[in-house]
């Protein structure tokens, strides 16, 4: 598999043939229930990131389902994965014709080899290819300068973290004005823009969308505060299947009190379109 | 406490002894298992209202769980409820020091007495009492006029619809900016505003906040949509332990598409903390 990444002479991934396709691959153990060994390419510091982690639950329900695409997924995060093995059970809950609904749970072992469960799911899938084609949005797209005004780790030892994994998975652009924070220099502000994409190039798809909302920096960091920001539980809305290209994303926090935060996300694709929308409570453990 | 409520001459009714408390309340049939009689007096035309639904089965995991209130909580609905009997299965997935995560389902009888499932849930509590009192929201109180310049159903046959039985049991004064869909000038901004309470004079709790993000005409109305708008999934982050007296609520929809749209609910105590955040995807039944 000749390895793509950002190196721009390489051939560009494709959905279905890429590594976060390799890396959400599943195995049918028996009905419902799935053998993964999570990636250690989608860790931050040491923790695999939430996005993903969704990513590969999304993937199971897609099977066990009906139907294919995530329309709404909520998932609470109950302790913290590790890379390596896990099994992801699911539970259809109702089918419908336009709409299912399921459970999916990730499992870890213990020393003792007892399962341990990390994350609970449940979502409603349906068909977006079905979907009609009204549009009557009156959300605007985020003000965020083109993409060569924006930065990534590669531009230098600030402002992103070259330690994480991931970082050499995504194609993750920020928008310099939500990025004070890198600079000692927090605006006050829970914002919190970028351009995404897979560093392979694969383009996005629904399941990629899951990634898409919880990739960029806690926008806690603008708001000054540098500790973990760990999910408590996060909401997906995924409302169009994306066009190909890169993808802006904005995070909003409004409300930081008593310990707790929201991010509310939403992912425009290239047309326009606002192909997501997303909500996460959060904690703030202050470092 | 003689306060005031809707009919001034009536004593108020207090948390615990209230409308809202005795058609909430559930009989535990064994462990994790509770039956309820669900109330016709929540209904909207034929439908029981989902934030109604939504409390029986916050009550009933508030119960079942080792922490007392919702942090987030996620709701899908799966068929219509009706009035009458039905039972609450529980299931504790897992309890932590601070937060402990469980799902709650709601099933009905069909003729031949087998179980419907309504509504699943899946939720992580903890103590808002334990809470540390910092607040950094930069977010704003929803702009709405003093509870005598906004309007309810006793104002007159319009603006809402009086035949549902849930209007006696609300305190609904709805902001004249977002009522033009009752004079059959919807603004097409997908915005509702009103102030709330029970009826009763019951003050409100992290439970009855669960009724309070849906208990508003849809913002369809105001987008100039009159058919019916079921909820697929909604979601309620409750952050604060509302202080005594009545509540603002905001409903903003800022994506409508697909036949589809969200609802996002802030609601504001009289402290000017904001109390409960919300969303829903809601499907647009063209009337």
């Amino acid at each position: 598999m000749p390895e793509a990444a950002s190196a721009p002479t390489a051939p560009r991934a494709t959905i279905g043939d890429s590594e976060f396709d390799r890396d959400t691959a599943l195995t049918l153990r028996e009905a419902g229930v799935y053998d993964i060994d999570l990636s250690a390419g989608w860790t931050i510091i040491s923790a695999v990131n939430g996005g993903y982690l969704l990513a590969v639950l999304g993937r199971a329900l897609a099977d066990a389902l009906p139907h294919g695409d995530p329309f709404t997924i909520s998932a609470h995060y109950l302790t913290a994965s590790q890379p390596g093995p896990a099994v992801v059970r699911t539970d259809v809950v109702r089918t419908g014709r336009t709409l299912s609904t399921g459970t999916a749970s990730l499992f870890q072992y213990d020393e003792q080899g007892r399962e341990i469960e990390r994350i609970r799911v449940l979502a409603s899938y349906g068909d977006l290819g079905s979907l009609p084609d009204d549009v009557r949005t009156t959300a605007e797209p985020p003000a965020i300068p083109p993409m060569d005004h924006c930065f990534g780790p590669e531009d230098g030892p600030a402002p992103v973290d070259g330690s994480s994994a991931i970082a050499d998975r995504l194609m993750l652009k920020l928008d310099p004005s939500t990025l004070g924070w890198a600079l000692g220099q927090p605006s006050g502000k829970g914002e919190m823009r970028a351009w995404f994409g897979l560093a392979d190039g694969r383009d996005a798809d629904p399941l990629s969308l899951l990634l898409a909302v919880d990739a960029l920096p806690p926008t806690a960091f603008e708001i000054g505060i540098s500790g973990w920001v760990p999910t408590v539980e996060l909401t997906v809305h995924i409302r169009c299947r994306p066009a190909p290209g890169p993808l802006r994303v904005s995070i909003t926090t409004r409300n930081l009190a008593g310990g707790f935060l929201e991010e509310d996300a939403e992912v425009w694709d290239s047309a326009d379109r606002l192909v997501a929308q997303s909500r996460q409570l959060a904690r703030v453990r202050l470092g």
